[in-house]
């Protein structure tokens, strides 16, 4: 199962908003089409809109002018267009960046040559994203045993990238291997992505699984009922401080105190060593009606209630166990070992 | 602000799935009226469900057989039907028990004086629930310091008594005392009583407060953002651990991470002594729906996907700073002093 698929040429995708109750695969086929994809969450998941942006800049060229100067106008004002649909989504800048950049390496190329190495940058970039996914898998189902029961929070699969997701590939890589595994998936309030596309996916998988609130997740590990959590990760610091989705840090703590492991998975691309620990990660407070009205749909608190909607928070590293990267496991003191893994990857 | 009234001899109550939207007063004018709107919810909180079950038996035993051991037999089976509509509410089968015993050593008055004797027991139940909120909530708002910044979960409020409330009399007294009183409301899925009704009643009594979703309530402890925790109780064993809604064990446990301190509220009702401790307080399973269905009308989950869902967790008494009841504040050893003030009860 993809999130997104581009073949012949076509690039297709599962709208997200339509989830769990239907699978709707719709087509990209303009820098309109796709710009009201990621602005409506139709596509959602910082990898997975990285792509999904390459491949549809590719698409949009081909209606450009022939005349360079023209078209390098175009293809502009295009990357900025697109960018402006999710303005926090790092890896949506990152992707159109990288494209924009091999572009202005190679203007003395005609139009044509650029649209080439336009469509050739974004599948590289599909390529190593499915990549990713698929060493982050391999390493991290090696820490899950026959018969474990894993607690997850949010969503990390193949919804929010372009190959089989984070945490979630883990999961679901280290159920076909070591089978019986049982999946307890947060609902993870306020935009409900457990619930709705995390059990949707585990689903599709043939993973067993159960849907719990996010409050019950103490009772489940006081039960026994929890060995091992495995979540993703918005933007990792250089001392393995980790901002994940709001309710993350609220699951460390009660692992600490119950002693389950606590797993993070993520690719190199979400690490940030500029900074040296999580309280420089800034945390975005969002409408206060996805707290007070349910999905835009079910009102639950009085009208004018006041909120505190935090979107992320941050977990601090001696609450981890593991980070399970494309480069391997990364343990503690983990200052020391993420450098080590980043400093690998330049040689 | 009360959430029941009888008047007339007529009872009717505010419908609390109708909250925070719409103050919907219904009538109670049969057991079975009785027994659904317990079991719907539409009368919750435990110290409530005990004066309303009272009530409830009181009108339900005007239809009777004038036949003494017909009514005694219809009695009996009133009492089991009530019960069984709530079977974990400790103070549902408690009212309807004191009841029960005041007719059973009254079986030598005819049925209209067993009657009258059920509808003044009901009323003094009633009469005794308002004066136990009274003196918890003097006793509690003791604890409380200006500009205190509270957490508490689910719904001990007007909306659970028949007076003012448990934790969040408490809360509402000391915020009239100190003042500047800032007060988190977890919105406590799956039913979301904190959102509809706590957010509701606090805003109804004028006291500032925000919503949170349940995830959310870590990351204000580690920013430093909540004083003291103060929460209701469905039954406390004679150790002191404490069950209440699920969700609750959470906060005690990020309390505890976090220094804060925990406190429960409740009347001596609410104690069980029979229960050494918590592993004997049976946890009811409800029904999937609740959590993939959002109050029955906005489905988040896939419709197969298998659900976890107790009503209720059970926080161990060495997480809790102390239990405001009635007779004053309860501190540890739990043990020794719970029996100290339970039996002065009895001189």
């Amino acid at each position: 199962m993809r999130a997104l698929k581009f073949i012949n040429n076509k690039l297709s995708y599962i709208d997200q908003t339509k989830l769990p109750l239907k699978e709707v695969w719709r087509r990209c086929m303009s820098l309109e089409d796709g710009f009201s994809a990621i602005k409506r969450l139709e596509v959602r998941g910082a990898p997975l809109i990285g792509v999904f942006a390459a491949y549809c800049i590719s698409i949009a060229v081909k209606d450009f002018s022939l005349d360079k100067l023209k078209f390098l106008n175009q293809f502009e004002s295009a990357i900025e267009y697109l960018k402006s649909s999710r303005p926090t989504a790092v890896n949506l800048s990152w992707a159109l960046q990288r494209i924009r950049k091999r572009v202005l390496e190679n203007t003395d190329k005609n139009v044509l040559g650029l649209r080439r190495m336009i469509l050739k940058e974004a599948r590289s970039i599909h390529k190593e994203d499915v990549l990713l996914c698929q060493r982050m898998a391999e390493s991290g189902s090696k820490l899950i045993n026959k018969s474990d029961r894993i607690l997850t929070h949010c969503n990390a699969g193949f919804l929010a990238t372009a190959g089989e997701g984070t945490a979630l590939a883990v999961i679901t890589r280290g159920h076909k291997v070591r089978r019986d595994i049982l999946v307890y998936v947060d609902e993870t309030r306020p935009l409900l992505q457990g619930a709705r596309l995390t059990a949707w996916e585990l689903m599709k998988n043939k993973v067993p699984c159960k849907l719990i609130c996010d409050n019950m997740a103490a009772y489940l590990m006081q039960k026994g009922g929890i060995d091992k959590i495995f979540v993703g990760a918005d933007r990792i610091a250089a001392n393995g401080d980790t901002a994940n989705k709001i309710g993350t840090y609220n699951l460390a703590v009660l692992a600490k105190y119950h002693k389950i492991p606590f797993y993070i998975v993520a690719p190199f691309s979400t690490f940030d060593l500029s900074l040296a620990n999580g309280s420089y990660i800034p945390i975005e407070q969002r409408d206060p009606d996805e707290v007070r009205v349910i999905l835009g749909s079910l009102r639950i608190g009085p009208k004018d209630v006041e909120v505190f909607n935090p979107a992320f928070d941050v977990t601090p590293s001696k609450l981890i166990k593991a980070i399970v990267t494309d480069k391997g496991i990364i343990y503690p003191p983990f200052k020391v070992n993420i450098k080590k893994i980043l400093c690998q990857k330049k040689k």
